[in-house]
Order: C-alpha cells, then sequence, then structure tokens
C-alpha cells in the first residue's frame, strides 16, 4: 500500500500522527470488510461484487452506553447517510460509524441494530432504541449494486476486527469499488497534531467524487493531463469522518464539519449536483452517559477563541481539518489499485510515475 | 372505525375535502400492512408482534421516474428518519413513504430499494440509485421491537394495496402498537380545502406522543380528568405527512411542514426530549422527471403573498395544516382499539364516553 | 397593570418564580423606553409616535466581556432579526437584546454600537468588533413608522434603567405599538421553576401576532367572541426571549427555543406567512470570557437526558418554556390599554369582564 | 486597475462574459462610495477614514416593488450580515444588497430604509416593511471603526450611480480598507457563461480574509514566499455576491451560494473562526411582484438535473460559481494598491513582478 507521502512531499502542513491515520486519536478504531468476488458481465443479484463496509469506532468501549458528541454538515445532500436528524438534535453518536456502498445502507442499519442489541440486550425492551450512523457512495459502475451484497455478518466482522493500528487504506472495505477524479477511489486517512501535540484531528475519508479534468494535487493541475483516459461513470460522493481527541461539543464539532469542504475545494471539486458529500464529526472526550441521574455535571470546554500565538484555538483544529481532508484524498488516490468490475468496466488507478513527473514539471518534488 | 367527528363536533374549521382523509389530496393512496401476533411474554426475535407499515404514494405513477416537489422539517430530531438530507438537498422525493417500528427501518429501508428495482430495473445500472423515505415511531411497548418484524414482503404489500379512498385509522400499519397521550394511539388522518375549494391540504399521522396529563382536546384539558391510568411508556414520536395538490415548490412546503408544530401544540405537548417530531410535505403538481434534456421549463408557482380577501394566499394552507394535525391527532386516538402486547401490557384507548361528558362539562357538546 | 391571573385561574402549570417574571431568572435585568407623542393624522417623518425600545441584559456584568450562551431559532423568517447568524456560529450573544419596532431596528443596532464602545473603548481598536442583537415587530398601523423615533438615547437609557424586579407590561418599550390577536398587545413576560426550583426558566414576549377568530386563552376558543370588532391591521410578528439559569449550552438552548412554538400554537395561531416569528434563548451560566489564554477550561453541562423522576431532565424545562410563551401571550393582552395612535387608528384592549364571561361560559372560572 | 488576467493566464475555466464581472449579468448594476479621508493617529470618531460602501442592484426596476429569487449561504457565521431570516423564509430579496465596514452595518440598513422609503412612499404606510440587505468585513485596521463614517447620503449615492458597465475593484467602496492574505484586499468580480453561453453566473467579492502563508493562486503557494511581511492584523471575513440570469430558485441557489466555500478552498483559506464567510445569491428572472393577485402563475423553471452533454445542467453553474469566486479573490488582490491608514497602519498590495517572478518559477506563467 502505497500513501502519498511515500511519492510526493508536502511542506509546510501541520505535523501529523504517528500513524497519520485516525486512529491517531486515542481509542479510535476502523474495520473493513472488503468483498471482491466474480468477474464479468453483471447479473444482477449475484455479481461480480466489488463493495464493502468499514467502521469507525469512537473508543474502545460500549459507545451505546457511553456515547460520544458529535456533529455532522452536509455539504451536498444528494446522498443516503442516516442518523444525521438525531446526531443535529443530540449532539451525539451511539453507534459505530459504517461507510458502505450505497444500496446497502439499509441492511448496513439493521446489522448495526444487531450489534447494538448484542452488546446491549435491553435496547428496545428496557431502554430506549439505537440510532444507527450510515453513510454510503455509489460503487454500481464496477459492483452489482442490486444484490446490496454486505451482509450483516460482514458488518459485524468490520466492527469486531476494527483495530486502532495502520489502517488499510485505497480499495477495501467502503472503498472496495470507488471512483475518485476518474481514477479508483478508495479509503484514504490522515491526522494532524494541534495546539503542541496536545489533541490530535485525524479525518477518514470514503472518496467517489469528482471528475478527472478537475484534480487538483498539492494545488498542481494534475487531472489535465490526464484527460484522455476517464472511464464514464456517474458522478459519485465522499463521505468524511472526522476524529479527535480536543474537548469540542457538538457546534464546535459541526464547524469542524463545515470546512471538510475547503480541503474537497483543494483537490480541485465544484461539487457535483450528484455527489453526496457529508461530514461526520466526532470526539473522543466528554462522553454522555446512556443512564445519568443528575441534571448538572462538570464537563471540558474548548475555548475556540482562546488566544494562542495570536490566533484563536480553534483556527488549529480547522487548519488540521482542511489539511487532512486534502491528504486523506490524495492518500486514497495513491493506496487505490486498477480495479476490473461488473462487464469488465475497469477503472485505473493513479499511475505514480505519472503523477511524480507532473508534479516535478510543476516544481513540487 | 370511530372517527373525532362522530363523537365531538368541529366547528370554526376550514371545510374537508369528501373523505376528510389525505386520499383527498388526488392520487394520493394509502396502504396498510398490519402485524398482530401472539401474546404473552416477550421473547425477543419471536413476539409478541404489535406492528406494522404503511405507505404514503404521492401519485399512482412510477414515483421515480415522476418525483414529487417535497421538504421536511424537524421538529425534534430524536428519531431515525430517513431520506431528509436527500429531500432537503433536491427539493423532492422519488420512494413512497414508509412509516413503521423503529428498529424496522433498516429493512423497510431495503424493501423499498427491492421495490424501486421491481419497477425500474434500469436502477443502480444505467441510472442512479434511489433514496428511500422511513418514517418511524417507537412500538417497543406493545412490540417485540428487536424482532424488526416487518418483512420485505409487508412493505411491498402495503404498497401495492394501497387505495386512494377511505383511509384505515387507530390500530392499524404503522400505528398498530403507538401509544399518544397515554392512551393507543395509531393512525390520523384529515383533510381541509382552501381557496375556495381549489385546492386539497391533508395530512396523515403515525401518533405515539405526549404525557397523558397534557393532553388537550379542542383546547379542552382532557388529560388531566384521565391522570390516574396512564401506561408507563417511553416517550414516543410522531410522523406528520402532509400532502398537497397545490403547486407549491420545496420552500413552501418546509413552510407547510414547519406549522405541524402549531398543530401539535393545540393537543397539549410540550415537545418531550425522546419524542421525535418529524414532518414530510409533498405536492403532487410540477412532478419532475428522472430524465430531463432540456434545462428550463415552464411550471406552476404558487403566489403565496398574493392577497386573497386581505389575507395572504398561503396563510389558508397554514391554517389547514394546523387543522389537519390537529384533528389527526384527535382521529388517531378515536379510532384506536384498547391493545395488550407483549408482557401482557395494555395501553387502553381513549373512552369515548368520558371524553363526552368532559368535553360537556366544558360545553364542547 | 394587570396581569392575567389577576383575572383567570391558571391550574396544573409548573410553579412561577416570585415574579413570574424573565428578572425571576438571577441577574436579568429589562429596561423599557416608551414613545407616545402626538394624534391624528400621520405626518411621516413626524408623528404620531406609538413606539419604543425594550432592553433585556443577560446579567449586571459587561456583556461583551462576558458573553452568555445563547441560541436561536426562526419559527417564521419573515422579519429582520439581526446577529442570528453569529449567535448560531459561536453559541453566545455579546450585547443586550434590544426590541423594538421594525423599521428602528438600524437605528437601535448603531446604538448599541454605541452603548458597547462606551463600556468598551477599545472595540474596534485593539479588540474585535461587536455584535449587536435585535428584534423587532411592525408597530406601524398605530405609529409613524417611516419617523423611525427610537433615537440612541432612548437604547441607552433603556439599557441604563433597565432593573431586576417586577417588569411593566403591556403598551410599554416594544409593545407599545403592537397588536395581538385584533386586541392591543404589547410585553408579556412569565416565569417557571423546574427541577424543584433548582433552576428559573423564563421568557418575556413582544407580541403582534394573530388573528382575532384564532385566539384560544387556555384552550378556550376566546377569539370567535369577539370576531365584530377586529381592526384591519398587518399581519404582525412575535419576539420571544428565553432565559434561564441552566447551565444549558446553544445546542440545548436552540432546543428550547423551538419549544416557542408549542406556546404559541396553544394560543391559536397558525403562523402567519407575514409574521416573523423569533425565539433567541440565553443562559446566564457558563460566561465565556472575551479574552482567554487557555485552551481547555471546565463548565457546567446540563445532562439532558438524565431520568428525574422518570423523565429527562430537560423536558421540564420544555414544558417552561411552553407555559411561559402561553402566559406571556395573555399576560401581554391583560395588560394592554386600548390605544389610538395614527389617523385615529385604535386598538382595543381585550375587555377584562367579557375575557372573564367567556371563561366563566366554559366553566374555567 | 490591473485585473488578474492581465499578470497571469488562466486556461482551462469556463469562458467569461465580455466584462468579466457581475454586470455581464444583464441588469446588475454596481455602485461604490469610496471614504478615504485623513492621515496618522486614530482619532475614534473622527478618522482617518477607510472604508466605503458597495451597492449591488439585481435589476434596473423597483427592486421592493420586483423582488428577486435568492437565497443566502453562512460558510462561518462570525459576522453581522442582515437580512438573512427573511430571505431563508420568502426566497428573495427586495432591497439593494449594500457592503460595507462591520460597524456601519446600522447606518446603511437605515439608509437602506430611507431609500426604500425614497422610491415606495407607501412603506410602513399601506404597505409593509422593508428588508435591507447588508454585508460586512472589519477594515478597522486602517479605518477609524467606531467613527462609522458611511452616510446616508453615500449609501444613497452608491445606488443612484450605481451602473452595468465595467466594475471598479480593489481598494473601493466596502473594499477600500479590507485585507486579504495579509495584502491590501478589497473588491474583485468576476463571470463565466454557462449553457454555451445562454446563462452568465457572476460574482462579486469583499476580501478581508486569510493569513499570507496560506494563499495560493491558481493552486500555486504564493504566500509562502511572502512570509516576511505579513502585517498583523485580526482575522477577516468574506462578502460574496452571486448573481446569474438563469432562471434558479432560492433552494437552487442556496446550492449556488454553498459552492462558493470551494472556491475560497482554492485560495487557500481554512476558514478562519473570525471570519464572518457569507453568500448571497440572486436570479434575475422569475421575479416577484409586491403585489399579487392570483394564488398560481407560471414561472420558468430550471431543470438542474436535466443532462446536458452527459452532465448535470446545474453542474456548469456549481463550476462557474467556483471558478468566479477563485477568480474574484485574485482580481482584489490584482486590482488594490498599497494602503496606509490609521496609525500608519500599512498594508502592502500584492507585489505584480514577484507574483509573475513565483508563478514563473511553478511554470504558470
Amino acid at each position: 500500500m502505497t500513501r502519498f507521502r511515500d511519492l510526493i512531499p508536502i511542506f509546510d502542513h501541520l505535523p501529523t500522527g504517528p500513524r497519520n491515520a485516525i486512529t491517531d486519536v486515542p481509542g479510535v478504531r476502523v474495520g473493513h470488510v472488503t468483498r471482491i468476488e466474480g468477474d464479468g458481465k453483471l447479473v444482477s443479484g449475484t455479481g461480480p461484487i466489488r463493495t464493502g463496509v468499514t467502521a469507525i469506532l469512537p473508543h474502545p468501549g460500549n459507545i451505546f452506553r457511553e456515547k460520544a458528541p458529535a456533529a455532522v454538515f452536509t455539504i451536498n445532500g444528494y446522498g443516503k447517510a442516516t442518523g444525521f436528524e438525531q446526531i443535529r438534535e443530540l449532539g451525539m453518536i451511539e453507534s459505530p460509524i459504517c461507510l458502505t456502498g450505497t444500496l446497502n445502507v439499509g441492511r448496513v442499519w439493521d446489522a448495526l441494530v444487531s450489534y447494538a442489541i448484542r452488546e446491549n440486550p435491553d435496547i428496545a425492551i428496557s431502554t430506549s432504541n439505537v440510532c444507527p450512523v450510515v453513510g454510503e457512495c455509489n460503487d454500481n459502475k464496477l459492483n452489482d449494486g442490486q444484490g446490496r451484497h454486505v451482509s450483516a455478518a460482514d458488518v459485524l466482522r468490520a466492527i469486531d476486527e476494527a483495530g486502532g493500528d495502520h489502517v488499510l487504506e485505497g480499495c477495501v472495505g467502503a472503498g472496495t469499488g470507488t471512483i475518485c477524479y476518474g481514477f479508483k477511489g478508495g479509503i484514504g486517512t490522515a491526522s494532524r497534531q494541534v495546539l503542541d501535540g496536545e489533541f490530535t484531528i485525524a479525518t477518514l475519508l470514503q472518496t467517489n467524487f469528482g471528475r478527472r479534468p478537475e484534480l487538483q494535487i498539492l494545488g498542481v493541475p494534475v487531472g489535465k493531463h490526464f484527460e484522455e483516459d476517464e472511464v464514464e461513470a456517474p458522478p459519485g460522493s465522499v463521505m468524511i469522518v472526522i476524529a479527535t481527541d480536543a474537548p469540542l461539543n457538538a457546534r464546535q464539532l459541526e464547524r469542524l464539519a463545515k470546512r471538510a469542504a475547503f480541503g474537497l475545494g483543494r483537490t480541485g471539486t465544484v461539487g457535483h449536483s450528484g455527489s453526496g458529500d457529508f461530514a461526520i464529526a466526532f470526539s473522543t472526550r466528554n462522553r454522555r452517559r446512556h443512564e445519568a441521574h443528575a441534571a448538572v455535571r462538570e464537563t471540558l470546554f474548548f475555548e475556540e477563541e482562546a488566544l494562542l500565538g495570536g490566533r484563536a484555538a480553534i483556527d488549529q483544529c480547522f487548519r488540521a481539518v482542511v489539511e487532512c481532508v486534502e491528504e486523506s484524498v490524495y492518500n486514497s488516490l495513491s493506496a487505490a489499485a486498477t480495479m476490473t468490475g461488473r462487464d469488465g468496466n475497469t477503472v485505473e488507478a493513479l499511475p505514480h510515475d505519472r503523477l511524480i513527473d507532473v508534479m516535478r514539471h510543476y516544481r513540487r518534488v
């Protein structure tokens, strides 16, 4: 798996965490289940299969019992993400976040209920229901979308096998069948340290958006050097998950989520109508217990306007989000491999050597 | 099935449509599948079952091919409704609206995909995905929620058997297991004619909200005359579907959706934290084709501020929504029958005779 | 000044604070400047004048230096309230809230800048700008609106003379020229104690909304007993200010603000298109300093879902808002006196004796 | 006045309109009043003055009588823009849009009322109030902000002298005292033709945002080549006005407004906390009369999803917004001249020769 920094240096960014991944936020774990089966002509309901599921867990505990502060922002709402109304209302998530192919959403939602019941057998009996959070991108160009091939077992496995170390990127999990700027996209992640390393901000993206001529990498108009080859694909989407251990509340997390658009903008997209672009942000701090019995407790407040070195404290968090989103896109492109799916549809990976050539031409290497 | 007006007269409201139901909007159809099975102790995954599904179809055609202008408004977001992001973005729905018990949402979502594929075999192949719209209330007090007993077949049947005539109310479909103001709730509907009968505004509600002492009926503090008997139940929710044949656009439909809170307020609720209260509004006019090939076409615009009889034209629509929401709550209570569900939990119907007595005491009969 | 409870008993509500006024929230102060000058034919720019300004101060300190957590909710946005974007973004207010007649907004905004500079001479020099919060209702039926008669001196006096004791209601300050349900409206206030008296929730309203036939008082259809006399007036508006000493954050305050619609709904309105209905909610706790130098500090968190007596803690807050909004409307009507303004336009006060008769007929007295 | 394209070529963008300015949208006019007076030490209330006002008029007619469809989007709400609630509710504007320095907002608001009354003497008498739309940026680094030096006469002159031909850019009108990426900012404009020239999309920006090291121009990291010189300034803001003659409705215009963030992102900003970033979009088509007497009329609908050349029709509009916002920033920087203001504070213009050198280094010239 090649990461973007293996190919091209990035200057002038905030320092990364040790893994440059969402798992640099302590406690955050990621699991993928990748479904690649069959080749050739599409037989709807059978295959070929090029899809999967990626689970992001905010902490190692019981997320239903210890909910994480969270927020969402819809950059472009042409998509089927679930759970957003409740996140907006209550400012928290109580379920792992699962990303998948579009038409799998219902089944993944249902599997997240099964997971919640397995961990909390009193759900819907002596306690309330659970609110699954599912995001999606359209992977139908390569995949048998009608088949909805992500099963409950796949979802449970992605959760149960989620790990907190290095994160696989590219054509894995929810990124198995996605297309980004006309190249093979997939999963990408990155992290930044803010406030002298006191906190980490990190992102994980499922990239499935953009037209090839638009692609900019570190400001270089890479896409126009590759215009000849773009596959004919429907406009896709991008799911953006933002994690931090800074004690941000829901309003502040929404501000972070809004900055994702700046990061996407740097990579060249104009936000196509058919692209469902959603950001979900959570903090691992200030968790809220499912059962509370006192009306008031102490919590931490992030002084977003505190002046640190002449800048508002939250400005570094914003910068971190923008940089992480940008680099996650590049990581998804760098790690992805050329994929052939249903009906022989093939999506080329971004060729590393040609990328380096272009970047060199513009004096970035 | 008793309707509220069979018990208590309503004065000073706008005229109703012929059925005083959402089906008074030409083309709108409603289908219910009711699942009442088993008795006694809860065996999670088995029963007893007290749930169901209600499908609302905006028009008799192919809703994916001819999308209906639509809007949503979240009064209180503690709920799991799906499809809202896309409705906000594009201002339309392309799927039947299905209401159900909370934990069924994933399965109903998936069934709506199956329905869309059955009607449009090119979905996810040569054309885009579909955006299912599902609303829910918590029916776990009476029902085996963990069992998620609404099947794909149930959903398809609710859609296929949907009719445009009288609408069953009370303990049917998505209202099978719901509780409203501590009485048995369920489905309720009502309609009003506006602008001298030129257009109809109508609502259908799945009622599952409120505490008994709060209940007001036509302003009469009915609930406090029944305080002795309330079942201990978690706070519920209410799903509100608003239909009209006035050519309202998405922004205007959202204005209608926002007025639902005024109607709920009349019935006494304060909008409990745990109550997911959502309104979905659609128009049957100005449909949008899935495939369009010209950038501009003519459409109808509702002049909301046009002065008709000294009032803004849309004010009558607002009044109709408020009245319909209010009466739909009463209809759901009047039509519902006492229901015993899992673990012998029993929710009493609002006793008609005592209601009449109370209303008489306050000189409303 | 007659208060509603002097006329009609209210049962089954939460206990009020000692003054049943927004000043029951410790530290909150209210000041009015009332401008009633001239009679007879309108001479635009000269008079007659029937307008004013009402200032609400969250605490006795320097509000710019110690900002109050705050939120807004727009029930119907046909109005000119200012400051909402910044309140939404930062979740706080840094200025007194001023209510006034519509066309005065610019001048009141400018006066609030002058006030902020007087108290903080470094504004716009060594520190940032200030965000004035102004709400308004249309008082043009009685008042020379074009004259914009509220001066900077009026605004400063309303702030400087604001007091924390009893609040004048009816035709004072911003309520001088307003019309509510076809009767003379004005300022109304109310308060409730929640969580066994630990916290207070209170409201102050500028009432200028509703059609007479709609008016409901405690559920009684009062308005239809007065249909003969309504003055021809444009649809008005209502400004709702909610205060509390519960340590609610911005998201939670927005939830409170949203409940105002339920309270308005109880009084009969359907939310007319031309009525700008806005709610602003603030907490006097967890203030934020203008200058902070540490990124994290401790704060109080209100556990909105904590179960207290089987109910979510915030449910009592919601109930308090609904009850306060409802009673504030009644107080504004009860306290207001018949007013004759420009061109001899006269708006009758709600006749207390006839009101009592109607309430008695429906067995509420 | 130097425009960016005089210095650096732009490739691969949509074609511009004849003036590459917001006035390429037929009927749109722009007027500036620039206030540059005095030098030396700040005497609050006196000067030095470096501020102004810019008026944008959607069409040559009476905007109160013929309102323009409009929408807003708040990228970052730390600002004082007015009129947004009503635009969101009604989807239209009825006033010229005025941009100015922050603390002038109240006076400009009041002047817009005076303008509306001058053109419509029945305002607040026989017809309703008017909703002024004012945007602002903080120009206090160079200007005597407390003095609020933009007078009603200035506003009326900006409106009355507004023209539909070439638009002055840089240090004019509302851009007189602004700072962008640590260089002298100001007014910038650009336009694009979409759908084979059938429609025009254009923007006008008041630029006052960004830190110098962040500045990217056409993707080139220009800012880091100028890190030595940045003036110490508070974070600023950016006001973005988007105009089109495509018949977009309010929901679609909001989608355009949201794309502005992608354009800003291209120029390097991360959306600083203290930067109030607002977009206002309007269409010159489908105007709405102040008085209407029929509930329904015909209007044009833009088929945003119509496939034109394999792309959604609105995608070209989105692209146009992103390109125009990006180029407007560059134009504001290219046209601005070094300015010395209060207390001798000096903000350097972006040096054209060094810019060209840097762009050449990265092979963009």
